[in-house]
């Protein structure tokens, strides 16, 4: 067996390695992306040669507002365009008449009562600080973090750059329930599980939570995406791409709630035409991330 | 923020920590396994009650035949009826002539050269030593490993016990092939990428090898699995219920070499019946499982 003493030194080699974990929710397609990883392998090794350590990397199914890993197994966390996501509807919309508060509206809007915000703030807060706790157990003293999530500028929760999307969406849908292709009420009780933060609640809450100290926040202005894969993308207009973009994140969840019934195409379309008209008039339009970076006291 | 207190101590239980990892290749259907898991944590908090330290699951896409771990971060591995698959058809089984050597047997056979006996044992060693040395560089000192795979008790590979599943196999394709349904051809260039050794046979390897001390080897007589989810599996013969679990695990492999032009469901009719003609003549049949547990050397 004289391969056993070259496996051996191939084997054990002392360069750096890495342990990369993929988290997702349980219902994610994780078999794709593993699919893809031998693939993923051959490309690193052929870039980063054979001095880069090699790098395992594993799925984790579960959701990020909970515990993921053991105590003090992590170096690095990133979670990149992410952290917006409610883990659900904000608690104050649930009930009955609370879930009709906001009319005509999916999300924080200029005409919503102070109760929807109110609902909304809260319930990031508590899903933010769930994650940044959760977080601040797995990783090691010192530590790094770095998330980037969908936000804004303004300190006011109901300005322009962050409402638009969503106030658009409902134009296109409350167009239909006018047309009674969808009922009114259905608008009304969807509330979507979505909150764009400014950099100072997200820090007003990591010094709540006080397990991390801030090194970096910034926003970022990121253009809307209007790359696609279909072949007549470049045929659409920019708003229609932008739709189509949009869709393939939030159709699960709308069809859910109205039911896949055919009318997504209809709505899809009709929400282009709604950004491609505002887009007309604001030129200078754009998505707003908020960076932050940030190390785990010890 | 009250909730931040209440959570902290929630999250900050400090019972034992568990961090599983599934493994199994990068092709395989991880996706079913999370979605069950979030019923699987809930069985396991009410089983075990408050006390049991949250257990952690990520799934590891790769071949046990390399490494898929860092350095000294395990503490314990299992592996349970897997590493009698060869991670390739025996290499001396290759070359056009060898490939045809082991003519109308798809494993080793009373009737099969010793080339062929050879190449096998080969391939298992050359396998069975990699997986050691990936997994001595994973496991930390003193950590334990424990092995299930299908072996033989006696100490020669060609013995019926562990032959007999693949001769009637064998004999079931020869019959398609007088029958003009499968070309012999095809039946001699098959030789399957599996290996039942003896025990001697894992401890030779094992010792070889010298990362990992052995502290219990036993072979065990396991029952053939008759169990099955089918509604007519009641009315199934032994013989045919055992093809048919037999049939979810090799039928992949055998599509893609006779391809999937429906012969499977003639092949594993015939199988079934092979099978009950020779329980029916052989009542103590036993599947013959060897079980290995070792510790990593200092």
């Amino acid at each position: 067996m004289d391969f056993v003493d070259q496996k051996r030194r191939q084997l054990g080699r002392t360069s750096p390695e890495f342990h990369c974990f993929l988290n997702d929710l349980p219902g994610n397609d994780f078999n794709t992306v593993f699919k893809g990883l031998p693939v993923f392998y051959e490309k690193l090794k052929a870039e980063k040669g054979s001095d880069f350590g090699p790098c395992f990397i594993a799925g984790v199914p579960g959701s990020f507002y909970g515990r993921l890993f053991p105590r003090s197994s992590l170096h690095l966390v990133v979670s990149s365009t992410s952290l917006h996501w409610l883990s659900q509807v904000p608690v104050g919309l649930h009930s009955g008449t609370n879930a009709h508060l906001n009319k005509g509206k999916l999300y924080i809007s200029k005409t919503s009562p102070p109760h929807v915000l109110r609902s909304y703030l809260d319930q990031f807060q508590l899903d933010f600080s769930t994650f940044l706790m959760s977080r601040s157990q797995e990783i090691i003293i010192g530590g790094r973090m770095v998330l980037t999530l969908i936000g804004r500028k303004s300190a006011n929760p109901s300005s322009e750059e962050c409402c638009f999307q969503w106030d658009l969406l409902a134009n296109a849908l409350m167009d239909m329930v006018h047309e009674g292709l969808i009922e009114e009420e259905k608008v009304d009780s969807l509330n979507v599980p979505f909150y764009s933060p400014s950099p100072e609640e997200l820090m007003h809450i990591i010094e709540m939570e006080g397990s991390f100290g801030v090194n970096h926040l910034e926003t970022i202005e990121v253009e809307f995406n209007t790359s696609n894969d279909n072949d007549d993308a470049n045929d659409d207009t920019k708003g229609q791409q932008v739709a189509k973009s949009f869709r393939v994140v939030i159709e699960p969840m709308l069809s859910e709630h109205f039911g896949s019934g055919g009318i997504m195409d209809d709505l899809f379309y009709r929400y282009g035409e709604q950004l491609q008209e505002y887009f007309t008039h604001n030129k200078e339009a754009k998505l707003i991330n908020v960076l932050v970076s940030m190390v785990r006291k010890g």
